[in-house]
């Protein structure tokens, strides 16, 4: 088998004007970065705000191995696999980081013959969305220093600044630091550090916002530390609000590319999954509902997290009905959660598949609480056996719940068709009553309670000092009213990642809660979360060159 | 008059392939970045390398007041009246670097009626040069860090990195800092800093490196600092060098826009004029070459650093042989130069004129030593008196120099028929006997009393002794054969601001000297350079914003 770069490299891209018009879009409103990416204007959404939504279809998946499990590649494939049969799908993800492709990854844009394309570019500076959200980030950073440096009339408590400046790069040496040393002239020095580009808030507001000025309006709102009287500064009362939406003006636009077979792929904003929704941005989905009958998109992590953001958060926001979920598996990922070390994934094991189903079952459950029908999409391995097969195909029969088989990795959309076909059957045959879990009036800690007991599966939430002190001063702020945020271990249903299958009377503890007042959500944080990853012993960088010709190599 | 930003918004601008057109380039060589800014692609070089070449204009100036005296402007006016007497002209620019936009420029595209569009684009982040070239900067920091944290088998001294992490951003609290605080999992804490990203030595490799293998050599043997044993460490033995250049696979690429008269404009690359050589990239002024019959290009701050660094380093490396060199200089800038303050510099005063003319008069022959035929372009203000314009003309016709009072400013090409008349008339009569002020093979120590001697007019140069030992290293790597690169005072043609004019019988302190390896060149330095400016009280970033449908205010 070809690697992921060579099959990428082999792919006769069509022009992205083609692709476009796929979609029912013309030249006029495509803002061209090359032959083969484009971003949408402005004007496009004016064009089709009347037409009809598409199905919305999320794809996630169960708690994963910490090899992931092929939910990309399931979103991409299917998507192809829907063209394959006659249908006018396109799919919506998120934009890959640069950090974590010089890091481990090599590369983020699915996988085999199920990817997106043009696959360097979209793992390199791609449209230059993650450096435009950068130098915003940056620009307040900048103004915060430069307002403590010039006589600081806000009267901004230094030691209680919580603004970050970030970099799209896996670099541990940035995650703490001391800026302003050497003198009067470079200002007064405090303790400070870097995030991953992905993990700044302003990445999620740019996810989050409806049109610019609520892009700007969102931007003024973040929190960016306190004064001494223990009051919130905003980027706002620093004024840098207006500059941060410009260096955004085109970062805002949805990203138009496509998948190996052609489908239209709308790739826009990538925002962590922990402390933050893990989606792509509303903006995207919108014009994409509006542009095909069906959309298929994706969330990160399992669908503990990944899909609980996804209708929390992003759906409730934007006032999406979602359609139907495909809840991606693997037979190693069950073994796995039935007790399978991952040495021995390879190995029949009809025991520990049976009890990992637990798993799925859970997730199943409650995408249906959230009340979506559901399909499992089981991505297939060579070294799954018949037996295997069919006990997933029994257990999900007893559940009422279809099952298919996918093999898009190896065939493309050939191997989505059953997939397909079964996922519009089910379109066809089952409505949505999709709400989502909690109330946003309910205090901080009852939709936290909501979310542990129903979707986890847990007994009680216990607070540290510090997250009862935090909550206790964003209900004092008076923004207790919104949406939380979880961030907990993707590997387990509790927040214990040895925790697996279907955990039960476990406890979860809160760690940490953050406003993100700009986004509009509050940060549960269950664990130690790394906001700026590093580089292993030997980083895929090292492999990464171009030749002579302009052949890439290194990213996978 | 309106703001320059008016009258950008105000331009009917051509798409981006009639501008190419113009240059007998094809739609198929560029590669589009919306309807109005074009990369061109690696293709094109393939296709013009036998053209012949056009002829090679410098536009450089005096030594300036601190407000500057329309050098860009003066440039960008210039290509546009070469078109309106029937010239087949183009500029090459330097791009704006976004971190002075945001402090006090706010933006830096020439200004009135000559200046390059979309000027707001140009402003912002562009083609996403700047933030590819931090990336790559970053990229080797990362690895450095890495490098130690996972076991320093390369023996790297961390007290002896002289590598720096670079940020787009004016931002004096990211100058010193100390990285990888917070124990063991975030690494050793070491001293640290950022540049900002022109005055990276990445900007300056890309800037002068003439394919994709020859950046990747350049970028492999950048030194990132010493081992315990004082041998040098270069990015290629951190095998950082494969994935900066692919990093910078587009960067490499010259940007196509503009001028508000539809004059091609290649804007490609902008190093610092201090610490780097301060030119546009020798690919983009190539390609112009080959596409116009007429090239106006500019170099950062006056004749003495601007000109000599673009003959001695950028037309030595590329193999260039210019034309000719117009020299700008404004009747208050000579009054300067005379000694009037800033203050009284709108009244008449011939006198201090007449003195403050000898600057013009040495960069005159500064200019005819370097072997180039010279015309002297009076950027013209109102507040000029016809007392003062006859001055100067009786002075310039004396030395036997053509002068052209210009106002392209106010009249965009129109005002700057004249000059294009007389430099048109100088290029055909007068050929250029082109050749650099020093042989490459000098000691060091030579190199320099050579540019002292001839160029500034000084007498001796003394070296620190930290200067002294930096020389002898440089020396004992072998790496003293490379040219050298003068950071200086732009205000004067010594290395003290305060002496004006014509200064005789100065000697030069050189402060410090250091090795860009893979820029290739040497940097001497004469003073405290500032590689990291900051904001000022209260930041151009504060008036700037989009409003909701789209207009960007601020920007001027």
């Amino acid at each position: 088998m070809l690697t992921d770069i060579k099959i990428a490299q082999g792919c006769k891209m069509l022009d992205i004007t083609k692709i476009a018009e796929k979609m029912g879009i013309e030249e006029d409103d495509l803002e061209l970065y090359g032959k083969y990416k484009a971003k949408l204007s402005d004007k496009l959404w004016d064009k089709v705000k009347t037409n009809k939504d598409g199905k919305l279809i999320l794809v996630t998946a169960i708690n994963p191995t910490p090899a992931g499990e092929g939910k990309t590649t399931t979103t991409v494939g299917l998507g192809q696999a829907m063209a394959k049969i006659g249908k006018n799908a396109s799919i919506a993800l998120r934009e890959p980081s640069l950090g974590p492709v010089m890091g481990i990854k090599g590369g983020a844009a699915g996988g085999g013959y199920s990817q997106v394309v043009p696959m360097e570019d979209i793992n390199l500076h791609f449209t230059g969305d993650m450096h435009a959200i950068a130098a915003a980030n940056n620009l307040l950073s900048a103004a915060i220093d430069n307002h403590l440096h010039q006589g600081n009339s806000l009267n901004i408590d230094s030691r209680q600044i919580i603004w970050k400046r970030c970099m799209d790069m896996n670099d541990r040496a940035l995650r703490s630091i001391i800026v302003g040393l050497g003198g009067k002239i470079n200002g007064f020095p405090r303790e400070d550090g870097f995030n991953i580009t992905v993990a700044s808030e302003v990445m999620a507001i740019l996810c989050l916002s409806s049109d610019i000025t609520d892009l700007k309006n969102r931007l003024g709102r973040i929190i960016i530390g306190y004064n001494y009287s223990g009051a919130p500064v905003t980027a706002k009362d620093l004024k840098a609000d207006g500059a941060m939406a410009l260096l955004l003006k085109d970062a805002i636009k949805p990203n138009l590319v496509q998948t190996l077979e052609g489908t239209p792929a709308i790739m826009h904003g990538g925002p962590f999954a922990n402390i933050a929704h893990g989606c792509n941005s509303i903006t995207a989905t919108k014009l994409a509902l509006k542009l095909s009958d069906y959309v298929i998109t994706e969330a990160g992590f399992g669908a503990d997290l990944g899909a609980e953001k996804f209708f929390d958060i992003k759906c409730r926001f934007a006032g999406f009905k979602p359609d139907a979920a495909v809840l991606v598996a693997t037979i190693r990922a069950l073994k796995y959660n039935g007790g399978v070390s991952k040495e021995n994934l390879k190995t029949e094991n009809i025991d520990a598949l049976s009890k990992g189903f637990s798993n799925a079952k859970k997730h199943i459950e409650n995408l249906r609480m959230f009340g979506i029908p559901v399909i499992v999409a089981i991505n297939h391995f060579d070294t799954d056996t018949e037996r295997e097969i069919q006990l997933v195909k029994d257990k999900c029969n007893a559940l009422g719940v279809e099952v298919a088989f996918s093999d898009v990795f190896l065939k493309g959309g050939e191997g989505g068709i059953e997939l397909a076909n079964k996922l519009v059957k089910l379109l066809d045959s089952t409505a949505s009553f999709f709400a989502p879990i909690y109330d946003i009036n309910l205090p901080v800690k009852d939709k936290v309670q909501v979310i542990v007991s129903r979707i986890y599966g847990g007994n009680n939430v216990i607070y540290t000092a510090a997250a009862e002190k935090a909550i206790a001063k964003i209900e004092e702020m008076g923004l207790d009213k919104l949406p939380v945020c979880m961030a907990k271990t993707q590997y387990s249903l509790s927040d214990n990642a040895s925790m697996l299958g279907c955990p039960k009377d476990f406890d979860v503890t809160v760690k940490e809660v953050r406003i993100s007042a700009g986004a509009g959500f509050i940060v549960v944080l269950t664990g130690d979360i790394m906001t700026m990853p590093g580089l292993p012993k030997t980083p895929a960088a090292e492999k990464i060159d171009i030749q002579e010709d302009g052949t890439i190599i290194g990213l996978f």
